[in-house]
């Protein structure tokens, strides 16, 4: 399996000095050398968005050894997909692509609608168009300092698959953990992406002077019929694993609508 | 077509004072209400980004009547994500969806790669999840000042189209135009998400006291082997029209490797 020293390439959207991307380094350096290039700050719901309107920071926070392999810790003041596309210029190219990219762990699940937001899978999504195959693991709770080492033996059966069986050419994968203890999670399962949507979201501050300040919380609906949204499987208490697609053309939707436009 | 009168949201991602946007909303004045809540300021590259770690300020920049319906223009320091957000919780509901929401006009193109980065586009993608015929348009051209009275009878037969034949729930328009004359335009065509990638994006400030400082650039390599691809279809002097899904689970991939994964 791990024969061969591999590169991989490691980031998040918590920050670099957030836990789950720290455990993940460490559980990664079995497998080869590491490079982390990692927002400096939060940047949770960031999506694939890129920083073309600023110039961003990047410097060194460490390196190390580990496993006999090489750890290096870049901070970036981006976004998680500009991390990527820095890791590319900078130590990789798409000439020397990394063998894996790994995004995460995140801290807060990132099934269903915001599988759309996340920052962890803008990161696996910048990945995938390079060619690298690349995966996106999140932890679903909400707590600061939560425990991870119940899913680790499951992070390293995912890594070893994604190593072995990679994912196709322009496909990602999102991983989402339930927070449970190691012997109350049921396995993996195959998943679709959850159907929902936030609603409510905005509320005005009610801090004096901040009449037309808003900041954004909500509800979750969910609108998903299907027992297969990853949101449910993760519920029920399995890991779920869904690959998605960098290339979301509807085809048959693009047939049904050449014919009723009429327009060739 | 038009005897109803309907509510039309409108955003972008170049902010409410582009010109695009105001070219479109004069426009679209013709077929209802139109609603504008555009941010203050250019979010290009912005995907489907959240503002989740900041207040944003959101204020009224006009309201006038136009061939007898209301425009009321809003101004948000957020995202175009936020700015559907917003107008779902200010001036519609889920059970109250505008019948249509429009992204543009885009200053520049949103095919082939740029598709999942746009922010104009990431406005489409929210107001798909919140069930609003949605669609994307964009002129492929950065002067400043653009021209876009061209394309203004095909960006009609857009909005024709797309109230009197819709995507179906879920699927979300990206319409790119070319920046030609009209008559040298070659009509519309279908396409696919074109694919390709940026390579060399990062370059070092070269400012003094700038040295651990990037800005964003880049070379667009083009790794689309279809003519379908939408940004040949452009160069090629057609508009593309590509409906997108906001459920990227890719179904094959998924039998695929749950079949080779050999976990269940």
């Amino acid at each position: 399996m791990n024969q061969r020293k591999l590169e991989i390439l490691l980031t998040n959207d918590d920050g670099y000095s957030a836990k789950g991307i720290n455990v993940l380094a460490d559980l990664l350096l079995k497998y080869g050398n590491v490079t982390v290039i990692a927002p400096e700050k939060a940047q949770s719901g960031m999506s694939a968005a890129l920083s073309l309107a600023y110039k961003v920071r990047f410097y060194k926070i460490s390196e190390n050894e580990g496993n006999g392999n090489r750890l290096r810790i870049y901070a970036l003041t981006g976004t998680p997909a500009d991390c990527v596309k820095m890791a590319m210029n900078s130590f990789f190219s798409i000439d020397n692509r990394p063998d894996l990219l790994v995004s995460g762990i995140n801290h807060g699940s990132n099934a269903s609608a915001a599988s759309i937001y996340s920052g962890t899978l803008g990161a696996a999504i910048e990945g995938s168009i390079y060619g690298i195959p690349a995966v996106g693991l999140s932890l679903d709770t909400h707590l600061e300092e939560p425990d991870f080492s119940n899913i680790e033996p499951y992070v390293d059966t995912v890594i070893e698959k994604v190593i072995s069986h990679p994912p196709k050419k322009g496909v990602y994968l999102n991983v989402n953990f339930p927070y449970l203890k190691k012997n109350e999670i049921k396995g993996f399962k195959f998943a679709r992406q959850g159907m929902g949507m936030w609603i409510k979201e905005f509320h005005k501050s009610l801090e004096k002077g901040e009449e037309e300040l808003y900041y954004m919380t909500g509800e979750f609906i969910d609108t998903d019929s299907s027992e297969l949204g990853d949101h449910k499987v993760v519920n029920r208490g399995y890991i779920s694993v869904v690959p998605h697609n960098i290339d979301t053309t509807d085809y048959r939707e693009r047939e049904r609508l050449e014919r009723e436009w009429n327009m060739l």
